[in-house]
């Protein structure tokens, strides 16, 4: 028995979707026909991002919704380019976000800083030269 | 200016790199040609989940990493089926995932559980008859 390689969805717990879906839509992106009153769909070309509350997401995994300090979980969106993650930097600061490590030279080769959502979600910005595949198509 | 609607990575902060990479090997995952000593890649069909020292990936974000309770973030595979929902749970299990909430009926019409990864990370496995086109190719 085997699970399929495959990610359907990343779902992020906001305390304010309205908030939420207007800094994700003033990075360019549309939400899809699936988002409902309460939760918000973002297709990512080959995954899903989902913006739901953080109390309804914790209920669903039968959680507590108690939590603080660091996640442990980083998303990414790789450049063709240091210049294409400059780019996305600014458009993610002109969006609202924090950014969290100015994009600099990573010591595995690469150029990569951190932005974080209105909740604190982080974002990774990397150009990756060792991995041009995961970068997003249209961003040099 | 705009964010290409992109997802390269899912990076996942691990407290001990070869369980957690057994653990997803276990699911029947290959590792990608991009895993190096410390961190370590699976291709996820379109994405990408990366496995990375909790600290080290704190670090790199330059956060502490001292962090706890709910995250506030969940990963979701879909299936076409009922019954694959039921057999990648099987096979979480099998690789030693805590089940976290046994798959049952969803209020939204679809079928829905969640098991948590070596390090407490929430999988939500799911049928979506609405978005067939999310879940993963041979999930029936």
């Amino acid at each position: 028995m085997s699970v399929p390689a495959h990610l359907s969805l990343v779902t992020l717990g906001v305390t304010d979707l309205a908030r939420s879906v207007a800094f994700y839509e003033a990075l360019g992106w549309h939400q899809s026909s699936a988002s409902e009153g309460t939760i918000a769909f973002f297709s990512l070309g080959g995954t899903n991002l989902a913006l739901y509350g953080v109390e309804a997401l914790a209920d669903d995994a039968l959680q507590s919704a108690q939590g603080g300090g660091f996640r442990g979980v980083t998303l990414a969106i790789n450049a063709l380019s240091v210049e294409g993650v400059d780019r996305m930097l600014a458009s993610f600061v002109a969006a609202g976000a924090t950014v969290v490590k100015v994009p600099q030279e990573a010591e595995w080769g690469g150029y990569s800083g951190y932005v974080a959502d209105p909740d604190g979600h982080l974002w990774e910005l990397a150009y990756n030269p060792y991995s041009p595949e995961w970068a997003a198509p249209g961003s040099e």
